[in-house]
This record gives C-alpha cells, sequence and structure tokens, in this order.
C-alpha cells in the first residue's frame, strides 16, 4: 500500500464546500441577471497569458506577486493576476470581430501571491463589467445605475454609490499652484477613511503649508446635496476654466440620468474618493453599504481614457466597475441574506427498505418531471441517518414510502423541520404543496 | 510612446467572444439545473495545488503534460489537469465535513499542454458529477438518468447511452485462460469504432489465438435487448462465478431502475466498451448522439471503487461521469440549437439626438423594471450605425423616440429583422408585445 500524502490546499487557497458555492453561485446569478438587463455580454480570455502581455514589455524585475513561470515550450507566462489587463488585450486584438460601444462582464478568478496574514487570498474572484468605445455621459451614468440595480436585488439594504471627478481635483490644485504635488496629496486624502480629518489635515499641512492643507480640507467636504456640492467643488478651480467646466458638465449630465432613472437616492457626489488617480481619467465610483460601511467598497471602478493603448494605436476609452464579491458574500451573510438554499434540492425519497427501489425512482422521475429537485437515498439505512443526511444537506422534507403507504395508495411526507408527517393522496396534491413552500 | 505589444494568447489558448461564450454558460445553466434536479451540489477546488497531491510522490519525471513550476515560496506546484483528482483531494480533506452519500457537480478549467495539432487546446473546460460512498444500483442508475435528461433537456436528439461491468469481461478471460492479456486485450478491442471488426479481430488473433479471437468477437457483439445481451455476456463465463452473477444483477437492477424512471429508451448494454479498465471497477459509461455519433462520446464514466486512496485510508467507492461539453457544444452548433440567444438584451433605445437621454434612461429603466433587457444607446449617431450595431449584437428591437413620437406620445419600435415599424400606445401593450416575442 503506497505511503498517504496529506490532503491540503496551498497557503492562501481555498477549497468550497457546497454551501459556500451555492451562495457564492447564487450571487453570481444575481449580478448576471442585472448586467444581462442593461445589455452586458460575457466573454471569457485565458487563466495563462504571455508574461509580456500581462507585464508588459518592463515586466523583467517581475513582480512578487505574479504568478509568473517557464512553459514546457519555453515560453515566459503568467497567471492573470486581474480582469482588466486581458481586457485591454481581447479589445486590441478583437475590436474588428466586435462593435461599439462594448458592454462586457466577465467574472472569474485571479491569482496574486500575497501576504496571507492579512486575511487575503492568493486565488480569488473578480467581477467585472466595463462599456469600451464611448466618452459619454450616459455611459458613465449606466455603471451607476448597474451598481444600483445590483444592490437593489442583493438586498443588503441601502447603498451610498460616491462619484467624483478627476479632473475637477486636478483643476484645483493648479489653481493652487501644487499640481506637481498631486499625486501625495490625493495619497494623503485616501487615507481620511483610516486616520481621520486631523491626521490627514496635518499629513497635506507638512506636505503642501497650512494654508492650502485647509483649502484641500474644505474642498474635500461635501456640501447638502449633489449640486451644492458640485458648485462649490468648481469654485475652488479658476473662474473659466474650460476642464472643469467639462467635468462639471458630466457630472451634471450623470446626475441628471440617474435622477430620471430612479436611482438618484443612491447617489452622492464625494470630493474626497481618488482611487489611484494616476489610471483613471474622468469619473470614479466606490460604493458603500449603509448597514456595513466598515466592509469597505462593494463596487468600484471609473473611467479611463486608454484601456488597450499597451496593445493597439486605437483609442477605446471605457468606464466600469469591479463587484467585491468576498466583501459582498460577507455582508449578505452578516446581514443573514441566505443564498445557499436557493439551489437546493426539495425532496428526499428515504429508502426503506420495504419497497422495490424501482418504485422510489418510478416516483423521483415523475416529481422531477414535474419541477421538483428530488433524491432516492441509494441504499436501505437506518431512517434516522437518512433524516441526519437530509438535513445535513438542507434538504427540508422526506418521502417515506414503506409497504403500508404503498398499499393504501397514500405519499406520506415528512417535514424534518417540524418533525410531523402528512399523508397525501397523489402526486398532485404533494406536488402542489411542496410547489406552495417553495415561497 | 512605449512600443506596441502584439495583442496574442497562448498556442491552445482561446478567448471566448459573447456569442461563444452565452452559448457555453447556456449549456453549463443546462446542466446546472438537471444536476441540482437530482439533488447534486457544487463545489469549488483551487487552480493550483501542490504537485505532490496532483502527480503523487512518484511524479518526479514531471508529465510533459501537467503545467508545473516552483512558486514564489518554494513549494513545486501544478494547474489541475483534470478534476478527478482534486476531487478525491477534496474528499479525503472534508468527508468529517459533508454527508454520505456526496452527490457534486465541478464546472471548471483544467490545463494540459496537450498536442495542439490534434485541435485538442491545452486550457478546457471539464464538466464532471459523482456519487460518493455508496457502491449500489441506485446510485450507478442515476448516473444514467441525469446523462439522459440532459440529453433531453440540450434537445440534441436521441442518444444511446452504452453501458458495460468491467468484471463481466474479465471473468469471461479468466474462463478463457487470458487474464493476464486482459490489458492489451481490451485495447485491442476498444480500437473496433476506427479499425473495424476485421482488423479488431485479426489484432486479437495475433495476441490470443484465432479460437479466444473469435469468443472475444463473439461475446462484444450485442444481442437484441439488454437483458438477451446480459444473459449471453454471463454465458462465457464460468457457469457458477459468483463475481459474475454480481456483475450480472448489478446490470440488471440498473436497468430495472432506468426502466422504471422512463429512460430505457437511451440504455444498452455494449459488452465492447471497456473505457481503461484500470481505473474503473465496475459499470462504465458511453454516451453517443445518434443524429452525430462520430463526435464519439459526450458523456463518459464509471464505477471506481476507491476514489481518494492517495490521500486517505478511509473507503470511498463512488460512481460518476464527465461531460463531453466542447462536443456538445459542437453538435449543438452542428445540430442548429441556438444556445447564445437566450440571454440577449431584448431592446437597444436609439439615440436620436432629438429628446433629451435623460428620457431614453427614463423609458430604459422602465422597461427592465417590468422585465424587458434594455440598453440606451450612449451617444447620437446615426441611424444605419445603430441599426447596425443592434444586429451585430443579435438585438432583435430598436424603439425609435425621436421629437415627434415623445409629441404624439407613442413609441415607435422598429423590428430589425423585418425592417417594419409600429407605434405603441403606451408602454404596457409595448411590454406584451415584447414578452409575446421572446418565445
Amino acid at each position: 500500500m503506497p505511503e498517504i500524502i496529506e490532503p491540503r490546499v496551498l497557503k492562501g487557497f481555498r477549497d468550497y464546500l457546497p454551501e459556500a458555492e451555492q451562495a457564492r453561485n447564487s450571487l453570481l446569478t444575481r449580478l448576471e441577471t442585472v448586467f444581462r438587463s442593461f445589455g452586458f455580454v460575457p466573454i471569457d480570455t485565458p487563466v495563462l497569458e504571455y508574461a509580456e502581455i500581462l507585464l508588459g514589455k518592463g515586466g523583467g524585475e517581475t513582480d512578487k506577486q505574479v504568478y509568473r513561470f517557464t512553459d514546457n515550450g519555453g515560453r515566459e507566462v503568467a497567471l492573470r493576476f486581474d480582469l482588466t489587463v486581458p481586457f485591454a488585450r481581447f479589445m486590441a486584438q478583437h475590436v474588428e470581430e466586435l462593435y461599439l460601444p462594448f458592454r462586457r462582464y466577465h467574472m472569474a478568478k485571479v491569482w496574486r501571491g500575497e501576504n496571507t496574514q492579512r486575511g487575503r487570498y492568493r486565488e480569488f474572484m473578480q467581477c467585472d463589467f466595463d462599456i469600451v468605445g464611448t466618452d459619454s455621459a450616459s455611459a458613465d451614468a449606466d455603471i451607476v445605475l448597474v451598481i444600483a440595480q445590483a444592490i437593489r436585488t442583493l438586498d443588503t439594504g441601502n447603498a451610498r454609490i460616491r462619484i467624483n471627478h478627476r479632473a475637477l481635483f486636478n483643476r484645483f490644485l493648479a489653481r493652487a499652484g501644487c499640481l506637481d504635488k498631486s499625486v501625495s496629496i490625493l495619497r494623503s486624502v485616501d487615507k481620511i477613511e483610516k486616520i481621520g480629518k486631523e491626521k490627514t489635515k496635518a499629513l497635506l499641512a507638512a506636505e503642501v503649508g497650512k494654508g492650502i492643507a485647509g483649502e484641500v480640507m474644505d474642498y474635500i467636504s461635501p456640501e447638502k446635496d449633489f449640486i451644492n456640492t458640485l458648485e462649490k467643488m468648481v469654485s475652488f478651480c479658476a473662474s473659466g476654466d474650460q476642464e472643469a467646466k467639462a467635468a462639471q458638465k458630466r457630472l451634471h449630465d450623470v446626475y441628471e440620468i440617474v435622477f430620471a432613472a430612479g436611482s438618484a437616492d443612491s447617489l452622492c457626489l464625494d470630493p474626497s474618493i481618488t482611487r489611484g488617480l494616476d489610471y483613471y481619467t474622468g469619473v470614479v465610483y466606490e460604493t458603500f453599504l449603509s448597514d456595513l460601511p466598515s466592509i469597505g467598497s462593494v463596487c468600484s471602478g471609473g473611467r479611463y481614457n486608454e484601456l488597450a493603448g499597451l496593445y493597439t494605436t486605437r483609442s477605446l476609452p471605457g468606464v466600469g466597475a469591479s463587484v467585491g464579491l468576498d466583501r459582498l458574500l460577507s455582508a449578505m451573510e452578516v446581514l443573514k441574506r441566505p443564498l445557499a438554499q436557493e439551489s437546493l434540492p426539495q425532496l428526499l425519497i428515504a429508502n426503506l427498505g420495504e419497497v422495490p427501489e424501482v418504485e422510489l425512482h418510478r416516483r423521483a422521475s415523475e416529481l422531477r418531471f414535474r419541477g421538483i429537485s428530488t433524491e432516492v437515498y441509494p441504499e436501505p439505512k437506518k431512517l434516522t441517518s437518512q433524516y441526519s443526511f437530509a438535513q445535513k444537506k438542507f434538504i427540508p422534507y422526506a418521502l417515506l414510502l414503506d409497504r403500508s403507504a404503498l398499499e393504501r395508495k397514500v405519499l406520506p411526507l415528512r417535514d424534518l423541520g417540524q418533525r410531523t408527517t402528512r399523508e397525501f393522496s397523489n402526486l398532485d396534491e404533494l406536488v402542489n404543496f411542496l410547489e406552495a413552500a417553495k415561497t
């Protein structure tokens, strides 16, 4: 007999047992329904790509987080670490076969050799949706509407979708004469949620002096509503600044569309959100659950001018966001929004060893035909074992076909939660009862 | 400006454009519905595992087909090359947290550095379903019933599910005195579909002599029905052979259950199928579409005594099968069973530049609320461009909201296939029409 190999997974990797996998699947299915209702279509790309594609020509000093290796054919390859870079490559490669604007969603795993001590996983799923090929308020607004509808569908309570525009902050900094320090200023502002206002102000003062630090703090404090906040932000820029005016118009148009579509309640203009502004070029988004703001943004994104600049000279402006699946899953657990049950079998046909198994399978087949998920226990075993099996699997009912039931032509149904048994005189009655019990 | 990197994927890898991805998703969704109706639950395992787990302790001389490397932490890791080995590890690791019998399905990608010249891909999706923890005819039959129901659901015409039992062939060979040559005999028999009866017989004769070759050829020829074939097969074994009798009873029980459940039409006993008999220990399955037998088996599997013997001393008998997704997808294409359309947006709200965009989004929002997938074209463009966009995306209708329509309070709907326009006087009428058009 060979030596036993200890069954284990790599650090930072995990198995999904049925309950967790069902919850994740239900979440993905609900998100998909929302994406599709807005005309987004799914795509898929390879898990493994040329390292050069994923990391760029300068990817010589490999990022430690990337799983990179030489394949058996001598190619330098890497596992994708996000869905954005493969999507950029995909668009550059296939744009002629597609149509623009192209709305896609992609829900798939990515890999990063992160430090697992912070509770991070090295394999996790991402869920991105983007609209490419248009620089319009209509597309920017659609991203907000998708987020708002997703939150409604998931039933996780109210959410605040915080929006901002990268250009306004920059034009304000330009007027204040410290555009050259924008990266460090934005980095300090980004910390405000974690370190608080006072410390942020101190950090800023150390960088740009007390006066401008005060202006920045004033700039990033929202007013009572979207329109007033927007006006204040513009007032911090030079008067007549065309770039600032264009950003103001864009945010205003987005607001009006979101309002017309009935989702303005969830939208707020937050001058403090920045989201790695070197990548985004227009609007940016973050989404916080009102009942659980502490878990962080559950959906973030923004507009970028050039998606695929590394792979094509063709201009492909886009806007999109990424859903924080793991955060949403834990939110739904905390908020007690059960997802796993949606796809569970409804009925166990117990195997009492008293009637031929063919009878059990005949009934199971009839029940499935009528839309009832049905499982036949495959061997005669103690009824208590079969009940305990059903309960571990969250199956709510068991059909107890013994000799007496067969002779009396009844269908005894055990409610495994209530521990009561009820007899049905025919299959239609049983199916009606189970159908009604589904909701 | 940086040098452009040529956008391309690795040899043997492929992107899924929306149409292909939608078709694959629809296929997976339909299969999932069938699996669930039989009480199967989904699981997931990591893409990357310890090489030792996937390849065994003796995995020193790496199989060329396996993507294997050393990660940044110095661990020997590999991409999974099937879903069976990870499932064995999963069961050994989690059996105490689960329940038995455990019915799981797993639809996920695997990687093999295969020779791509034969039209094989190095990244492809597998779809496995198994019942572990029971050695029973009931479970063996459930696999047949799942296959039969899957074929019905996919609407690919009739199918033949060929079944056999490993023990019967072995007991026949034992009686004939050539059990020691079973591997090469089975290998020859396995070629019968490709090389024909005559050549197979010649191969066998060279190995075991003309007499036994004749017996083998006789043995593997089915009789007129399941029961007669079974009787003939047993008659080739020694009389009183208990192992043969047990196999006969098992096949007979499976047949009776499948018959009771209404799927006996699809089932046939085929003494010639072997399926790598060193792995399987009981029944084996293959499935051929009657309208497209040439594409090969679209679902194959069998019973194995020890799933997880490498990782645990606990006995875990199982039975299962694997769906040939790529074969089924191409079959559905050849048989003109469109899968992609199921999830397409139904309506484009054209952007004519005549009415405010907020109006377009307001209507879109109302339509989505009523269950109509709706996309707003994000910029005013020539109507012909918008029509061509919709047609490339298989969107059947466009709503043409111009100033006149708004003034007259009508909703002009363009049928992009028929090239006709019809006016609706309110949203309910429009929704009713679109709902009716869905089917």
